[in-house]
């Protein structure tokens, strides 16, 4: 079986809590369980999340060169961190990013990515529904 | 069945001939017969190419307030067009923006989408599978 | 009687179906008759509407050395387009620019006008009466 | 009759004299006779100049909330006063914004407006005759 | 006692007036008899107020040699007015720069403040409660 | 009592040592024991600082839907951290950004805040006294 | 022979109508008629016009396999298509990018150029010599 | 006799007073005595200082016409008031703008000046010595 | 002997796997052997890594009082991190920076760096060498 | 015979041995060489090269008034000299700007030219025989 | 009596045949023989002008330790030599920067003066009459 | 013995001369001798000092494809000299850039190098000792 990671960067712990308006309801390990009820058979999903930039470069390196793939929403740190960019780059697992909102219909500082030119592709704006597209990638 | 309708902006007919390290070597015509054959028990897919932004905007009139969904791949307009920008936000239908290669790691005119603040979501570097994944997005 | 047309750009002919809120809820047509009721009698009125930028060019090129006017709303063309800019300086009959929406209150780009610096005048944000403004303004 | 206020800004007391290639060759109280002449059985028109920025905002504040209508010229503060914008914004009359020459054929800072966003709407650009159109808006 | 000046900029006579959602529905008038009650026994409050630059200029350097403390709301002109923050540098009656409402929630030209550079301190986006703090700073 | 809690980003532990000349040559410690025993009686005061960006988003969230009032240095994270500003808007709780030293008479990279249009207020330039300022609009 | 196609982009079939001073007085139609004499008998000599972005797109699609070499004079579209440019990038007939006028010595959005980079060279300023020495470019 | 008038902008009031590092200890007043003692026989010095941009408007009217020369130090206005600079433009008395301080050598915003595209010439940095040197400019 | 601490920062921990083409075969570690073995009877060496900008701005404290020199590579957070900044700027003891790589022949935020000011010196792009010239410029 | 000269910049002199890949291997010697015997029955050819900006400006000077034409490959002072375009503008002679590299293909800097504005026309991009086509303009 | 030294930059041994619409058609020879003769007793004048920025330097260095003044036009090389600029820094004879023309009436590269901050003052647009004020400014 | 050549660019020759406080006040000659010293026994060195831009082109030319190694201080040519920067690029011998002052300390002008892409690495700031370190980094 695959082994698929998700990475979840700062803030999406509140996932449920934090503007609802922007972000829907669930916390984010309800919608986990649903994730592994539909993929369980086929992939070995597991999920980690942090609000700490250092962490998330070291949790790639640790699973960057034996994971089949990485779908990691880095949050704030998409547009501000170069050193989880480099570590994307300095991995050989591909990285599909995901964001659960629109970026592009919010602050101009979120338009920018740092990632995007070192993964494998980038889905943006379907809710929830951004991290079950990813996984479909690699499938 | 959902009504699903792809279009194609400029140049992308070329699909094959043009740049093939950058977009792959089939034309499109012959992955648009994979996508029936896979999604055609669910979805009635149709397609549609102009290299015309002035076509392409009156296509989203013609089909935007009947069609499901649209999957578009606004190509070079992307980067410059606020009419089809315009005409993506004033119709009903969603729509799904997708890009065959990783416009991030390429010139930098072409990270900027007019049109991407105005749609469902944006789906970006899968090459030929971007559509595929746009597709399961409205399923 | 003085030749008097109007053009109007991409998706103006939505106008009524598309954001009401920033637009209104007439269509154009609608508009347009309650115009050659009033200016009938002193004005010979025509109207012509495209989504093509090309078109707009050949129809400025086509009336642009008889008509004694135009009144002219490029819309999205307005910021993106030098083309229709070009045919507005090399032809003869004058051109009033006109917004239906205050364009000032809305995204930065919609400030910027290729057209501006080579017209008879500018008319912004009256909605439908800016129009009736611009048919005044060759009277 | 409806009270409509003409207020124009810095240096249009010097109309007539000055640069008249750009303004024309009429000082603004000549035309003003004329409007007068022309609307004064529908219109009870004033007419107000001053140099000063404050003073055009004092102005604003004490017509603001209730005359009918305002024709705003504000000149050189277009550009560059924040304060006349938020007095616009503050007061309920209405305003509508008038140039006499096209700015946008001028130096690149004459093409920014604070106020534009907070009118009724913006007239650039007829002469004299801007004025004129101004007050038929508010008819 | 201390000798303590409040000045207000522009549009802030039409405090209560003016967009209640931002700036609160009550005069700068009573709150100002509010700081007297609570302060008068421990500080000789004044306070002034003019829509003109040039005033306030003026006021700075009449009370700018002998006041304990200044208070200062430039408002507007916060962002364009070089003339005051020259003033404000120019004086030896240290000055703290006021703001009612958040400046950095609003436009972006309002997130630039000519004075601050100048001033003992800052306060921004408590409503009424930032003339309290100002003036409790000097306490 | 209120419960307020004071939260000190990085570099702020060296206070006293860092440039007594910007910020002063008392500790932090001992302004704090300050602080505790003039508003001890009021408010129920804790104070918490980290040099990780993580660690303070991580408290913001601990604390942010309980404590009544958070005091936040976020110092060079004030500039560059999108996580944190996030996470101040995330939360219940509301933030006052404060700030020793007067940002704006630095570098000019120290002029932006990411978090200051997301807080209640922001105190800026009055040394030590910046913290009291912040716990006195609280109360 | 050699088989070489000059396409001529918008407003170009107004010259010798449009801003003489800047184009010359002369046809593009007579002057074809002198390269024609000049160069028949080596080169098999075609030519093209449109005001339509996307019938440059489709002609440049179909001739951009075959012919021996392109002169393209792609006017206002220059400055403002990505997708000409991506066409011209696309084909593998040669493009010689042409322009009348120096637009270095013309407004600032007239210096750059989508093209560019994508062509065999650029000859710029030469009035209608510029179509002659790029004709010879190929010889 | 030449008609030579001296208009001091904002703060310069206060020379003398004000910074003396970068303006020197002497009042105007007492350098003007020195003026006229020196000028006296030659030209009829006349001068006029004020803080409000809007006076400084009206009095370059009231001179403008009939004086041979006016020696203007605009101080903050200088690098914001597109008033002042029309004014000077609209006026026929020939402008020489002097500054006491190399502007270039203190903050960014002071190298701007929008009057001095219409003056005669630009003297800067001399300290009081540039109003003499302003003077004989006109001899 | 001299204490001296090489500090690096994130991704660097996997040298010789990441990207060998910019950043060489061999990993961190058996360079600093070399390293010790070279220096060892001069200097007492240390060396720390980790991915964490707040581990990086801890440890500058913990040693910045102590030790006589730091030989730091802060490799992405250079360009992004306010904080090592300010903890560089605080500490007594004198940092070189250093990178392996030409930072200035790859992307432009590459170019940028927030420590720069603050160090003793600057040493880029000589490989592993890099170190060994930051170690002998303090001998 | 007409007389025309060839002016070529810094490090022109290397060619045939700098960078192959992008200016070919033959030295601009032996090119020239070629040039004389195609045309040196219709044009007097001279050809003078330097490293120095200065040289390059009295060249210009000493033959820019009896000349025919000039034919200048400015090479690097092309994008940084105002010295070299004054004495363009200067001079009598009309001058053909040239480029061998495809410059709008190159770094960003290289698409800017201080001169184009002031030359007869411009060359780029056909290598060597960027200096045929420019001689044969003058014929 | 004073050594005063004039210093011209390319392109000023031109003057009188260069561009006289902007310059003036006196050489400027014959203007330095006016000086010579109108401050001969009072001033030791010297004349030096070069095309080249290194002898420019060469100069600065040459006569910066010993004489009393420098009149320098540095015409092209002020808007882009730094290597004059730390000249001027350098030396310790007081330099008066002067310009012919107005050059904030030109275009906008040439507002830029690297010069400007490192002199005692500058003189601008007065014709040659700037050299003779710039003269006076030393007596 | 391997060749290395010193290159020193403009106003370098006043070391010891030129603020001290920045470069120090011992003239490069004098440490040139203790360079010789130090490393005559294992370096062929040499030394080479210009203020002319074309000079130190010539030079790099001249010793580019036979000397081991080049140490270049371009001092203001650094920052402005694209001709200096395609030397580099175009010889064979590999050059280190050195500085001796931190120039990431001053004029921001002073952050951007021309060169440095092109160099074999770069030492800024240790003052006289860089040299000696470029010097090591050939050993």
């Amino acid at each position: 079986m695959k082994q698929i990671v998700i990475i979840n960067g700062p803030n999406l712990n509140l996932l449920g809590k934090r503007e609802p308006g922007v972000y829907g309801s669930d916390s984010f390990e309800s919608y986990y369980e649903h994730l592994r009820e539909k993929y369980g058979s086929e992939v070995a999903l597991r999920y980690y999340q942090s609000n700490h930039e250092g962490d998330l470069v070291d949790k790639l390196h640790e699973i960057g060169f034996t994971a089949d793939g990485i779908v990691m929403n880095a949050a704030a740190y998409t547009h501000t961190s170069v050193a989880i960019a480099d570590a994307v780059r300095a991995i050989s697992t591909p990285v599909v990013e995901v964001h659960i909102s629109n970026v592009y219909a919010r602050e101009s500082f979120r338009h920018k990515s740092y990632l995007a030119a070192h993964t494998k592709g980038i889905i943006t704006g379907f809710g929830m529904q951004s991290y079950e597209l990813a996984i479909q990638s690699f499938l």
